[in-house]
């Protein structure tokens, strides 16, 4: 898979793309990240992106000369045309089964604006996707790139030393995780409950299970409602 | 403000803070970072931070012993106790409104697990908040610490350059952001509308008003209930 990432700022992608987890899928051909400063796309003679708004107002806005060539010149060096998504506060919420969808993608143009605002004419007629990762306002698109450039390449074959990580964690299951114990058994009085170190696996199972579900019902009963309940934890959790 | 984030990957954040709008607020004393390896402060001789579960299953664990000292640690240098805010998928979902919340505080220490998990006593003994910046999973809680510091930061009083940007983005009105048009007029045939160029400043006003309530109409129906409307505007985008 190859993700190519639109930015002002590419710099910012530094630290994330050559250490960590990321940098190890890279370095295994797992993933191809391109990260492109789309000033370079410029055709102004001092290599301005954005102007002033029409109507007046604070703030400058991208104008759509810089990104239509460089999308399309991304575009031109593909086979398949690759879906190119907007980060902006206004998008599709980002959710795993997006992550999961955009994973089976074989090219992602990943495009980032600035705080200040996209002319509306790219996104009326540049992008395919529009995503906000969440209710908070951010200086820029970058950050929300880099969660989609995480989550998706985690799912990818071979990216993860362990496969069935990706497998179990949260809502994978559609359930909130158990609480995770290691050594010490007693660290500065606080004990690991007795059920783990029992040795009994029916009866770990069955509390990991138990635990996953009250922290559910306790901190998201939205994801309750959606999982997959035994008839006797439908009467237990839900109250059916 | 002083962000301190514990992490085993220091740096995955080279280039947001040497970089951006973050490098220079940091730069003109707005806010400090202070990015902490947490495996300096392991006690065991191999420097290890996590272990295997128990009770069986994939995955490593966090161990308690080196977060507590790193938090401790930390604190002693303040002389108010600062807020630790663990970052993992089961925490309360981050929004704007905590956002500005964490902005008042004068310290915060962000926690970055990796996706392994944490130790259950880290949880209950060690932190203050925790944190979910939305329904997907990601490799670790680095992404999601950026999340943070970055939407803190942009609060912070001389971080932006423009001090109106702040408060007339998405979410800080309640209201998704009308569509942003600048020059060319005609780009490939695609025009800006008319009530723009027109000069006529309450017509603007109000084109703007109509496009961002459609659009938060069309989009976000959930952030409409909550908005400020007039009776009229009630009538027209809430059938009511």
């Amino acid at each position: 898979m190859k993700i190519s990432i639109l930015t002002l700022f590419p710099q910012m992608f530094e630290g994330l793309f050559s250490h960590s987890i990321l940098h190890q899928a890279q370095k295994n051909n797992v993933v191809e990240y391109n990260v492109v400063d789309f000033r370079d796309y410029s055709k102004d003679k001092h290599g301005r992106v954005d102007d002033y708004p029409y109507g007046g107002g604070g703030g400058m806005v991208l104008t759509p000369q810089p990104l239509f060539d460089a999308v399309e010149d991304l575009r031109s060096q593909e086979t398949e045309s690759p879906r190119v998504v907007l980060l902006c506060p206004q998008g599709e919420k980002y959710t795993q089964q997006k992550a999961e969808e955009l994973s089976r993608e074989k090219n992602l143009i990943l495009l980032c604006g600035h705080y200040e605002g996209y002319d509306e004419r790219i996104r009326e007629h540049l992008i395919t996707d529009e995503i906000s990762i969440g209710d908070f306002v951010l200086t820029g698109g970058e950050i929300g790139a880099m969660v989609i450039a995480d989550s998706i390449t985690r799912l990818l074959p071979g990216a993860l030393g362990n496969d069935t990580s990706a497998v179990t964690d949260s809502f994978s299951t559609g359930l909130l995780e158990y609480p995770h114990y290691t050594r010490p058994a007693d660290f500065r009085g606080f004990k690991v409950p007795e059920v783990l170190t029992s040795g009994h696996h029916a009866k770990i199972d069955q509390w990991r299970r138990e635990e996953s579900l009250k922290r559910t019902k306790e901190r998201r009963p939205d994801l309750l409602e959606k999982a997959e309940l035994t008839e006797e934890e439908k009467k237990k959790f839900l109250n059916k």
